[in-house]
């Protein structure tokens, strides 16, 4: 009898129906840019972070004195405070405060997890922490890529790989799912020289176009924070181990 | 300027809306089992194939005077002359008559690549043929898997990277996509040794459970046929060249 815990890996919101969450840690990833951003602001002491997919509300927000990210097709928004990349969320400005941070597809991806034991917001910044926290609990866990635009995407995949690796080392955890399967390959191909394996894939075209060549190195780079944060109820705040 | 035709790889129906398919050829694959048995009755000199959804309109083809393939559940089905499986699509039950198989997903997918310019029908068993038809048109290719269940799966994945480094080859492609990428790189992975790939994958056990592990090396063998099935207005025809 197998009695170690299964993990599993959604690489969209979209697939997110096929899983059965309620008895699972949820894991939500989305490397360009949500949960790299979310990370950062978290290590550098955000006290509580709201994801807003909606701009009436992220406004909302504004008025009620939140600090607000956000930013549509790379330009800062009017009434926003700065943008949505992770080299915003400063010490100076966002330690002990609340921040609404303005993410389509993020808050899509929490939101389809909410019935999850417990929904946590990883990414490479906090990618042992993470892996340290799921073990300590004794649960099924899904990686939830929230993907480019919805759909599949190799960072989010690599991620999914390099958790899923992480957890079958402590020797707690199996796997029977063949998108687990495929990001432990995809990963083990790009390992060694990721952002080598980024450019070969051209990604890193598309990301300069996009404005996100900056931040390759830094949302690559593991293990730069020990916080784990955690959704709750409409709030991100930091897990307390 | 890049003036080659694009490939692009879409993991599930359920991802097929993040694709414009109006100026592409859709590869329909779903390798267990309806893309390989639709290709191996095709060989075996079928006449036309209806996809068949529901099992109620596949009773009805049956009282017209269709061969109908359906099973549930790995069962049979009392009013069908046989299962799904690609080993009883033979010659003597299916040279020149008109065949309804049903199959929920694979119809799914067709169904949903319907405004493409063209919707073809390949496996392992048509690989190089259905290289060739896609190249001798000017158009972008989008290969739809239509998944385990509909949810992502190795078999179609690696099938979809098979396909796509045939094209690639020919010079006359390239990808922006990555899940294109993707499914090259596990593609590359497995094709030294697919049925060790699967092995290591677990998959085996998954399809031994599922009476599937019989078809195993059938499914994953390139080019037993030359013949490349078309989809249009809901019915099933050899492509002719």
């Amino acid at each position: 009898m197998n009695s170690k815990n299964n993990i599993q890996v959604a690489f969209s919101p979209e697939l997110f129906e096929y899983y059965n969450c309620t008895d699972s840690i949820t894991v939500i990833v989305d490397i360009f840019r949500a949960t790299s951003s979310i990370c950062t602001a978290f290590e550098n002491g955000v006290k509580e972070i709201i994801p807003t997919p909606n701009l009436d509300e992220a406004r909302k927000l504004k008025e009620k004195g939140y600090i607000v990210a956000a930013e549509r097709d790379g330009k800062v928004l009017d009434f926003a405070d700065f943008g949505n990349s992770p080299f915003n969320f400063t010490p100076e400005r966002v330690k002990g405060k609340s921040v609404a941070y303005s993410t389509t597809n993020g808050t899509k991806a929490i939101l389809k997890a909410n019935e999850s034991k417990m929904v946590i917001i990883s990414s490479f910044i906090n990618l042992t922490a993470t892996a340290n926290l799921i073990s300590r609990n004794n649960f099924d866990v899904i990686i939830l890529c929230a993907g480019w635009k919805g759909n599949f995407c190799l960072e989010d995949s690599i991620f999914a790989g390099a958790l899923a690796e992480k957890l079958l080392d402590t020797g707690l955890f199996s796997t029977n799912c063949d998108s687990a399967k495929a990001s432990l390959d995809l990963w083990r191909n790009a390992k060694d020289d990721i952002i080598g394996y980024i450019d070969k894939t051209a990604q890193r075209k598309r990301l300069a176009k996009l404005g996100l060549d900056d931040i390759l190195d830094y949302c690559f780079t593991p293990d730069s924070s020990n916080v784990v944060p955690f959704y709750h109820k409409g709030t991100i705040e930091a897990y307390n181990l």
